[in-house]
Parts: C-alpha cells; sequence; structure tokens
C-alpha cells in the first residue's frame, strides 16, 4: 500500500486579507504526504537545504512518513513567497527561489522501488520519467503538472502522460494543455495521450472525473472561512491518492470516493495557514467531513414524469 | 399550480462561435414559460410591440402558456444583441433597445390573481413590488434580478427581498449584493433580509442552494457541444419554479429535486438557440437527464474510518 511521492519541499512566505507568514514548511510533496499519511504509508523523495532544521524532518515523521528520500544538500531549501487578495481564488507569486531544487534529480532509494502507488509531483516532465525509470511496476502511477511544463516542454510532457494512469491538474491547466475551452472535451483528448482517469480541480467550485464512460462532479466543501489555499491542490492529491491506495482498487465508486477523501482533505488543509490544521486533524474530523459531504449533494430520485 | 410570471419577451440576435441568428424569440419571460410550462400551468405578463407576430403567440399557447397577460401595443418590442467568444461564459451585448419594454408597467389580470406561485423576472424592483401588490396572498414568491438594479436601486430591492421566499441569483451577483466574497457568508447576509431560500447559478459550474440549516451543492450537467447559452438562467428558474409549484411543496429534499430540474431545463436549453430544443423536448428527455445527474453526482457512504 505504500505511496512513493517525488516533488518540492519548501519554506513558503505567505500572506493572505487574514494574516501573514513568513518561511513555514510548504511545498507539494509536504502537503501530499501529510495529507496521504491519514490513509496509507507514504515514502517521500524531495531535496532540501541545510537549512531544512531537524524538527521538519521530525513532523514527517511522526506521520510515520518515511524520509530516507529526502535529501539534505549544502545551500538554502526552495523558497516561494505569494500573496491572495479577497477572492484567494488565485496566488500572486511575488518571489520564487528555487535554491537547492533547481538542480534537483530524483533518486529512488531501493526500499522505495518496490512502492505499489506513485505520485509525480508537479516537476520537469522529463525527471517524473526519470522517476519511473527506477522503480518496478507500480499499481497505477498518478501525477500533477502545472502551466510552466504546458508551455516550455509539452512534448516532453505529452511522453510522460503516456506513462502514467492518472493525470491530477486544475481546469485551467486541462484547456490550456488542449486549446480546448469545453472541460468534456478537453478531458476526452487528454484521455486519449494516456491517463485513463483524469481528475480536473475547479477551486472553489469543486472537481470533475472523468473515466471510461463516466463524469463524477462534486463541489467543493462550502466554507465561511477560507484562511489561506496554500496546498489545497497538493492535499486534495495526497487524500485522493492515498484512499486509492488504501482501498487497493480502482473501480468507478473507490475512485469516487477517492474524490471526496481528496476535497475533504483539501477543506480542512486552507482552515489555516501551512500544515497546521492538517497537523492536528483527526481521523473522526475526515469521517465527519465525508458524512457532510454526502448531505451536501444527495438527492432524490424521482418518479413523477 | 399556476405559476404568474412577469418579465421581458424580447427579439434576441446572437452571435456565438457556431452560429449566428437574427431576431429570435427570447427575454427572461419566454424563456421561464416554456421550461416551467413541462411542470405547471403558465400565465404570463409581459409586454410587445406590433411586430410580434401571431406565430410568438401560438408558440406559447401550444405549450398551454396563459398570454391574457401578454399585452401588444403600438411600438417595437424589446431587442437585445449579443456575442460569445470561445469560453461561452459571458454574453458581450452589443446593442439593447428596450422599445415597449420601457415603459412597461405590469398589469395582473384579474384572472391572474389567485396564481399560487409567483415568478418576478428581473425588472425595476419597484416593479416587482408592485406585481406583489395586485395579487392575492400567493404560496411562495420566488425572484430574480441583476447587476444593473443591485448598482441603481438597491435600497428598493432589498425592499423586495424582503416580501420574497426565494431569490435566483447567480454568483457574480451575490458577491456584488453583499461585496462579500465568500459565497457562504454572503449567502447568510441575503437569507437575513427575507428570502429563506437563496439559490446561487454559477453557469457551467452548476448551483449552490441555501435553506435553514442547509446547504445543497449540483454541478452543472457536462455538455460537449454548448451551442448558446442565452437563456439559461431564466430556463433554470423556469424548471426550478416548475417543479416546485407541481410538487406543491417546499421541503428540503422537494427543493434539492427542484435544482436538479431547473439544471436539466438549462442544459437542454443551451443545446440551441432561442427556444428551440425546449420546443422539441420530450418529458421522457426530462425524465432521462434526471437520472443522469443522479448518475453523475452520486457516491456511496464509507465505513473504512
Amino acid at each position: 500500500m505504500s505511496i512513493l511521492v517525488v516533488g518540492s519541499v519548501a519554506f513558503d512566505s505567505v500572506k493572505t486579507p487574514f494574516g501573514e507568514a513568513k518561511d513555514i514548511l510548504g511545498g507539494s510533496a509536504s502537503y501530499f504526504s501529510i495529507a496521504a499519511s491519514f490513509f496509507s504509508p507514504v515514502n517521500l523523495v524531495a531535496v532540501v537545504g541545510e537549512d531544512f532544521g531537524d524538527q521538519f524532518l521530525d513532523l514527517f515523521k511522526s506521520f510515520s512518513i518515511d524520509t530516507r528520500g529526502l535529501k539534505r544538500i549544502p545551500g538554502r531549501t526552495f523558497r516561494w513567497t505569494g500573496e491572495y487578495g479577497f477572492a484567494l481564488n488565485e496566488a500572486k507569486t511575488l518571489e520564487t527561489q528555487l535554491n537547492v531544487f533547481e538542480n534537483f534529480l530524483p533518486e529512488i532509494p531501493a526500499g522505495y522501488r518496490n512502492s505499489e502507488y506513485v505520485f509525480l509531483g508537479n516537476i520537469d516532465p522529463v525527471l517524473q520519467r526519470e522517476v519511473l525509470r527506477q522503480v518496478k511496476k507500480p499499481r497505477f502511477v498518478a501525477c500533477d503538472t502545472m502551466n510552466y511544463w504546458i508551455q516550455s516542454k509539452l512534448n516532453e510532457l505529452k511522453k510522460t502522460l503516456a506513462l502514467v494512469d492518472i493525470l491530477i491538474i486544475n481546469d485551467a491547466e486541462a484547456r490550456m494543455l488542449t486549446s480546448e475551452p469545453n472541460l468534456t472535451k478537453a478531458a476526452r483528448t487528454i484521455r486519449s495521450w494516456g491517463p485513463k482517469t483524469l481528475v480536473v480541480k475547479k477551486g472553489e467550485y469543486g472537481v470533475a472525473m472523468f473515466m471510461d464512460g463516466s463524469i463524477f462532479g462534486a463541489p467543493a466543501f462550502p466554507l465561511e472561512e477560507v484562511f489561506d489555499p496554500t496546498g489545497a491542490g497538493d492535499s486534495f492529491a495526497g487524500g485522493f491518492v492515498g484512499y486509492l491506495a488504501k482501498a487497493g482498487r480502482m473501480d468507478e465508486q473507490t475512485v469516487r470516493k477517492a474524490v471526496i477523501f481528496g476535497s475533504v482533505m483539501a477543506s480542512f488543509n486552507v482552515e489555516d495557514f501551512s500544515l497546521n490544521r492538517l497537523k492536528r486533524l483527526l481521523p473522526s474530523e475526515i469521517q465527519q467531513r465525508y458524512r457532510e459531504f454526502k448531505n451536501l449533494t444527495h438527492f432524490e430520485v424521482d418518479d413523477s414524469f
């Protein structure tokens, strides 16, 4: 049931209308790992600098995340500075310092190579394939990407997608990837390139999931207080992949449930800065919010016609 | 079970990336009436000019819509010209000719004054209250509005909202009405002004419905071909109010079903220009798409935690 995740571990400085925090733990692999760890064991591969203190390593370990693949090397950790306006729907990046992440070449420790599930975080699609070259045949590979790779390395990205079972991206990325404004048509095109399952995140508007002959639509959890949206997509992916690995199945009903667990994890994550909310999250709260999602979306069949 | 609707009947000229049509039947009350007529009898109040041919009256009558309240007076019918880009999410208005609609003073025929259900289309909030003054106590009043009235007549609009049971608006209007970007908070504020039930339309992202102690979220039906979005919101309102009038109840499960029937009618409406799709729509197709909505949103409960 182990999940291998390869991605970024970073220090973020974030300003929202509700507060400001400096040098807090962030990065796609951090959010993914801690969200997924509520469901399945996680093997983490990333790179950090000398400024990455033991307390952060201890945090990962406290979630039973295997950090043998988290390399600490000379230099500074990847740093991102951004801010959100009142609408909270898009981050404005103020500064990106790649630092040690700039020359990241993922090395998969021997003990990780039998991971049954793989999540390729948002890194160069060439490196995503390099990760796949190093692992034995996993049960499934899920993948993220971003506008930067779509614009600068589309052909490499398509080569990676041909090897991927599940692509998890946002709606703007799906449209950009296919130059097609209609999401249903865009999904058909992307699925023809490789990923049998496509999960499209629409932020406050929820998620659409496309599989063979079926579309699933789920709203986002309606929160009155969204404190910091950073990491929402990565904690979604963590809950989604984490639940699938726990279930050990990829049938349609299981994937639908995974979409809801992903949405649950994202909804908790945005309630506080960094990983603060996930750090104090209880399994019973996950269970409770899953039930609330059921109540949010349920309607009865109709026989009035 | 009769529904009284007061709103606009117009001729639209519409250009989409898929085609162009001139002087086709449009207006909020046209879309509302024909969509609602699949569920309940409709009494129409609107004004048209001498250029409004009998064939359009005959169309309304073929849907058993009562047109005694549709006044034909000297002058030209309200005309709207607009176009949509490839994203189809927002109309660009090229021209509005109010014509006979400019001095519209709704007069409710005696035979309509016992209508049990009232839908106040998007007209001056002062006139919306004037309509309510003329009817006997209906079982419920539903209401639409738009950014123009929010910006120019907010206090009058609030007076109208105090008399309304259900407000049906889009998400940008809900945010503008309350100066609050968080939709859940905006809903709380709007409901405190009068309407116990708030339905927020989010276009391709579906609908959120707020009632006492409960939120319902439904995605839009995923269409590969959206031909012309004009009238989607009004045909939603027609299906929503039409189903509630047919059911004769306002309990939560009934209102949730009404949201789905509204979404069904909107999804058909956008498949062709003007009312062309609704004109050839069969009740069995409504029933079928309702079932497809159930399949789109269903997920199982979970007992894995």
